[in-house]
């Protein structure tokens, strides 16, 4: 049987001993290092022969460096005999290019996908990638996680989803709304923002009742944070007691913090797919952890199992 | 006939701007900027399809963000029907990473050729690579360019070439002293690093006479100048008149410049494959352009005639 090593990059080692503590393993020994000129220096420090890996690292920011030691540490892996290498990327980089929206476009997260396979990956392990399309953007096998369930578990040991309203920020995030909302058992609305003409601002017009209920806000990723902010004012204006917002991915550049404390959110509720340093960390910001999900899912793949439904029945 | 475009990304535009005007285009018009978070976008602002499209990109610090830049504006040009692609790359990164040293190691410099090629690079137009031998971690074709005949054209231009004597640095940069020595009509000499116990500081050994001379080190590359700097005082110390040094890429890291700063040598020639910030443009530091060099490459690859006889000629 081949023996089940993970290996953390720089991005993510918080939720990588998290991952390794849940599997049962320690870390595998490696560092990753820069010359003096930047170029990335990689040592595997112990034997990885015929071994079965699982490499943990998030293409979150610097995007570029964190996918970089990804594909030189392939390279590294693979020139050692590894038996398998499986990539976890509890955040996936450049899913938001992910078609021509205008004409001369690259599809980045298509080049990102065939430069993994390229360097050697056997299998991908994400977690709520930005469109689930993105799976067929690869030839080798790629396991899909949700973060949903997580979230939807700090509502209710909480008791927050009581007279809830689970809501969309735009239509294109109506199904993850949906599961969530399932989870929580709750009805849904979705925030409809339409440009009456050109060069008129934006109206943020809320589709179903929020009036007297406490809104919660989900999307699958939290970026500079102006669309939620705004939508959190929509739906108080529209009479909701409070509003919560959540996500898998806090991205959180620019301006997001600043405005998230100046919102009228009341606390936002993210997962540790992307390191967040402290001062990211404010009162409101609630951070619950993927690392038993990744974790279990690690044991399923190693042992032939079936990974997703674990997560589908445990909140059923 | 396909139409000749060039275009630029950020590493070096002014050398791309020398390149244009050598070859009689203007730059081709794109925008290369970076999302809140960081990612790469790319807007390629004019058709281009049916083009010949050659792209000017040395993987210079930054090299992760640098690489990727190229990556993703091949995956744009192809998506708009580019006919080829040319990727023009006065300065290779990553080249040192060219074998494994030790155990583990990836090697980096394969990897980066393999990027190239499955983003769609058709050809590659190189610079003074650091191994010649990464033409062959490439499958398509590679012309390769030599910095020597313009640093020779600088010495001769300046009547430093008499009474002088070419000094390889290391072993492994013999032939490229011999070439700048043919060049120069002068005599070679070579450092010979030795360290004659375990634990016992390494002595700079020199084969050939340097007394009473004009000593020329050349190597390709200067990164952290540690090497170039003991071998100038050690020539000075074996009788050297005066030291120059020169190289393809000034790499320049970390204490580079204040090394060279506090140094023996007089005067450095570089080149201007990487684009140096004012501040290191130390009065010591001679950068000379090869954008006519590259330029005169480009238009013989359009018109399919042999890229490097003519730089060899150019100084018999
Ligand atoms: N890192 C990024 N930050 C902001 N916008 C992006 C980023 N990457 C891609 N986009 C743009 O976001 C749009 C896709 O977002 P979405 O409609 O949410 O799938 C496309 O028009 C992209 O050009
Ligand atoms: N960016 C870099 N800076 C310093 N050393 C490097 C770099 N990349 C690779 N190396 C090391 O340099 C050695 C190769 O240099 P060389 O012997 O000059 O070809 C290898 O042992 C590499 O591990």
């Amino acid at each position: 049987d081949p023996k089940l090593k993970i290996f953390a990059l720089n991005s993510n080692k918080p939720l990588a001993e998290k991952i390794a503590a849940e599997v049962g393993v320690p870390l595998g020994k490696s560092s990753v290092k820069r010359f003096s000129d930047g170029e990335i220096q990689i040592n595997i420090e112990e034997s990885i022969r015929g071994d079965e890996i699982f490499l943990i690292q998030s293409t979150s920011a610097p995007v570029n460096d964190n996918l970089m030691e990804i594909l030189i540490m392939i390279d590294a892996l693979r020139r050692a005999s590894a038996k398998t290498i499986n990539v976890v990327l509890p955040y996936y980089g450049y899913a938001r290019q992910d078609r021509k929206a205008r004409s001369r476009e690259p599809i980045t997260a298509k080049l990102v996908a065939n430069m993994l396979t390229m360097a050697g990956a056997d299998r991908i392990l994400a977690l709520d990638l930005h469109a689930v399309q993105i799976q067929g953007f690869f030839d080798i096998p790629v396991d899909h996680l949700m973060g949903a369930p997580l979230l939807a578990d700090y509502f209710l040991s909480n008791d927050l989803a009581e007279n809830a309203v689970v809501v969309s920020p735009d239509h294109g995030g109506v199904t993850r709304a949906r599961k969530l909302a399932d989870f929580l058992k709750t009805p849904i609305a979705i925030i409809d923002k339409r440009r009456p003409r050109p060069n008129v601002s934006e109206v943020m017009n809320i589709i179903g009742n929020v009036n007297g209920k406490r809104a919660i806000i989900i999307d699958d990723m939290i970026d500079t944070a102006g669309t939620i902010t705004l939508a959190a004012q929509a739906l108080k204006d529209a009479g909701a007691t409070e509003v919560f917002a959540c996500c898998t991915h806090p991205v959180l550049s620019g301006p997001a913090i600043q405005r998230i404390e100046d919102s009228v959110i009341k606390q936002m509720i993210v997962t540790d797919s992307i390191d967040l340093p402290k001062e990211k960390l404010i009162d409101k910001m609630v951070q619950v952890s993927v690392g038993p999900l990744i974790g279990d899912a690690i044991k399923r793949i190693h042992e032939n199992k079936p990974v997703s439904p674990l997560f589908e029945n445990r909140f059923k």
